[in-house]
């Protein structure tokens, strides 16, 4: 007879697996996780599990700026209130819902879904640009801001994506970069510094 | 017409909530999954709704050690091999899958499902402890190791715990405390070393 090694149930090692493939999850959250999934109320993990299969079955990207939503266009691109001017290009749909909650933008939104990034294998191809450059070629839009993340990787992108508008005549601008509010001058690092001073305002 | 504000749309919105719930689990890293889940591929997505749904579905406590299985006994308290006259009792079922992952230890199992603590408002009574005595009572059993977390609350549920065993006669043991294998001696807190030198053992 051979010694079998203990594991736990089969449904258990389903989860704890299917919950470490998500970003951020280790081997051990997964099986907290787990182990709380297990002692949870039925109707609660019911809950959970629909709430997954309803942004599968119901999200879809906007055709016009490739942001999540469940109507198409969605709310910003059809709402009747906001400046159509104005097109903010984002990496991620996070983004918008940031960007969203400061209540100073009122354009529209262009959603790249990444950025390029080579040692990924992720080309221009694979993010929305052409979509955006199709929608500047329809005319109407004034300004192009580039908010893609103030990384490596997110300023090249501004840069490819800034070289293929340049031609068409639209005003392309980015967000300022400086000292995040409430932080402390002593900790910011020599680069944040470097443009905060840079880019000094006057008062 | 009133100004409404932008969120994301509504089944997201219930995601990002159902997963905030989750231990651990803050408003920002809920937002990171469900923005992750939403770009995934529909069958993944699946999967792991239906991996939530089958511990609900198929998992159930053990009526004789209460830790989680499919069957009733679960493999550990059905082993052919395992030694009865031990029973190990533990706070949570994930300490089942730590002890079995070392190998050292071949008998059975009690699972508490937690800790006494009444800052929380969990009493003796919300756990497995009444039925650990009824299975000491039942007899058999000569050692009980309690191998409660080697903290406060842990600590102090084991002192219950070993207060009522000991009039049944059975001999009560806990886990060594003492330097972690692979650890710093400089970097031990005080308590742990104090227990490591006052336990110490020949060579």
């Amino acid at each position: 007879m051979t010694t079998r090694r203990y594991s736990a149930a089969e449904p258990v090692g389903q989860l704890v697996e299917e919950l470490h493939k998500l970003p951020g999850i280790g081997p051990k959250t997964a099986q907290r996780l787990t182990y709380h999934l297990v002692r949870m109320p039925r109707d609660d993990a019911m809950r959970l599990a629909d709430a997954i299969l309803a942004v599968k079955d119901r999200i879809v990207l906007c055709s016009q700026c490739y942001n999540i939503t469940e109507t198409d266009p969605c709310p910003l691109c059809s709402g009747p209130t906001r400046d159509r001017t104005r097109i903010c290009v984002v990496e991620e749909a996070l983004d918008v819902v940031a960007l969203e909650r400061t209540g100073v933008y009122t354009g529209l939104y262009h959603v790249l879904h990444g950025v390029i990034s080579p040692m990924n294998g992720i080309g221009p191809d694979e993010l929305k640009i052409r979509p955006l450059l199709d929608r500047l070629k329809g005319g109407g839009v004034r300004e192009v801001i580039l908010a893609t993340n103030p990384n490596l990787e997110g300023e090249a992108t501004s840069m490819y994506v800034h070289n293929l508008i340049a031609p068409l005549g639209v005003k392309v601008t980015r967000p300022a970069r400086g000292l995040p509010v409430g932080g402390d001058l002593e900790y910011a690092d020599e680069v944040t510094l470097s443009r905060a001073i840079e880019g000094r305002q006057s008062m």
